[in-house]
């Protein structure tokens, strides 16, 4: 583990995506995104991503030059097609379009087939709330998970993030419905780790600890049980019928990952409640939740997104924390 | 345990609330969704809770003659006030006008505030999804549950309900952000039986399948542990921002339940997809989910709802399900 500074981790980025053919701006963004996810401490979809997004460009498996575009619209609700682009600058693009009719109707949605990985939900999330809106975005994906009652992999984890606006940081929960996400799991089975809670079962169906295990069998937990199962499903079918665009079952048949569906909402908060009254609202909640006695005296209860801050904060100080391999490997590029 | 026709059940509803003095109109919608939620099995909010809502009325907890009224909009998204009145009757109205927003223009979210318990969100989901569309509610609460990491109760359990068309029977994901909501506990206390996992802890700090301990120790389990406690944060903040009303520890500083806020989203999933395209999509998907393997071979794998659409059938074909008890307790009211 080493550190570097955040603007020589976004230059490498930026410098890769350029030779590789990305035009200026996407690599502005891309760059951002990918350094963003890293200096915020999502260490599953930043730096260690990076190769494999690059080489899927260099394979053509991503059309880079490609740009999403409205096939659709009802009203503040909106079909784009992402063509099978970029998902990081699809995903942009769709919450910035959701902003736009959240500046002009109070709310905005839409819905975003054709695309491909985002990378971090979270990132769309915390797009909005920058903007001064309430964001909600979330991803359909390959059947990843058994549903509850079954061994049998058939639905997403369908990561999902709500993002609410804080001048100090926004509020952001960054979760999939899965109870460790595979990017989390790859990362402990990496570093040797066990899971502090039970995350799945292994073969023999034992619930276990080890990431390992659960990758290998494949039987993630959803989070709560049937519960996450069940939110799981539905966020399936609310991205397949808001955006037109496949749903988890047909995702599968392809053999890899390709052509998901999203949803993008924004809710301008700060028309709605005027930034003096909302700023108040959620210091009163944050200020209550922190009043609650933590259980473990080294740690206070942290609401969403305050853990990222708190790494954020330490990345900017000292450096943003990279793999020692990965970061020669991204270098060497 | 005795069934009783679900025209019977609504009748005596119907009767007692006209009695109190109820508006015709206003007893029908009460009467109807009490009976409904027992005859889809929802037994923690039908039959048990109707004479604790009765002595409400007449204790004047509850204003029954105030009507909800829209206070604020911003294009799509609207505040209502409550005005302390029926949470039933103002939950149906606002999600009642963000049905017509949706129709409108595609979607529509309505903020409400100062309003009483709804009994049972998925009620407003299947009431959105009944018009077309897809229904999203929640509701906050007094503060009903530690956040993950404390043992001290801060946050709400914040049922949610999404809700999606479908002529056979809609798709309804109707959950508390709690493993097992306060109303389950109840019934499960009641009935001497244990949970099937664990659902909190108990006055020694120890997981525990005993309703009642948990019910005492007053420490439910956020579904998926630090993810459910922060869902449930951001859906109180959300639900104080959107409505303009009070967060769960505004109510908690009251002493009892009420002046709670809600949310309602509705999305016109039918003018979005089309009738015939929406039934695919939703059946391709419904479909491939059922192909699941079940662990159990006497059971198979159920979307959220299945089990209630199962119960409701039996409730129509064979009469409603009732504690003998309480039904004779109704009757004699």
């Amino acid at each position: 583990m080493q550190r570097v500074p955040f603007q020589t981790l976004y230059d490498e980025f930026y410098r890769i995506l350029t030779e590789v053919g990305l035009s200026d701006e996407r690599s502005v963004l891309c760059a951002r995104l990918f350094a963003e996810n890293q200096r915020d401490g999502v260490y599953s979809h930043g730096l260690n991503r990076f190769p494999g997004f690059v080489s899927g460009m260099k394979k053509k498996q991503i059309d880079f030059h490609a740009s999403p575009e409205k096939v659709e619209s009802l009203g503040v609700v909106e079909r784009w097609d992402g063509k099978m682009g970029i998902g990081l600058v699809n995903a942009h693009a769709c919450m910035e379009r959701a902003i736009e009719l959240a500046r002009e109707h109070g709310m905005g949605c839409v819905g975003l087939r054709n695309t491909n990985h985002w990378m971090r939900a979270g990132a769309y999330g915390l797009q909005a709330a920058d903007a001064g809106c309430i964001g909600m975005c979330w991803t359909n994906t390959t059947p990843l998970m058994p549903p509850w009652g079954s061994a049998e992999r058939k639905i997403g984890n369908n990561p999902m993030a709500i993002a609410v606006p804080r001048a100090e940081g926004h509020i952001l929960l960054d979760m999939a419905m899965s109870q460790y996400s595979n990017g989390k799991l790859e990362v402990l089975r990496r570093q040797g780790k066990q899971l502090p809670l039970p995350g799945g079962y292994d073969n023999e169906g034992e619930l276990t600890l080890d990431p390992g295990a659960i990758l290998d069998s494949r039987r993630a937990l959803p989070i709560g049980y049937w519960k996450g199962s069940g939110l799981a499903l539905v966020l399936d079918m609310m991205a397949a019928i808001i955006s037109g665009g496949q749903s988890t079952h047909q995702i599968g048949q392809q053999g890899s990952e390709y052509a998901v569906s999203q949803v993008f909402i924004a809710i301008n908060a700060t028309s709605l409640m005027g930034e003096t009254v909302l700023k108040e609202t959620v210091e009163a909640i944050i200020h209550d939740f922190h009043a609650a006695a933590p259980l473990d005296e080294s740690e206070g209860v942290r609401y969403p997104g305050e853990g990222m801050l708190r790494t954020r904060r330490e990345s900017l100080e000292k450096g943003v924390v990279v793999d020692e391999e990965q970061w020669a490997e991204l270098q060497a590029m």
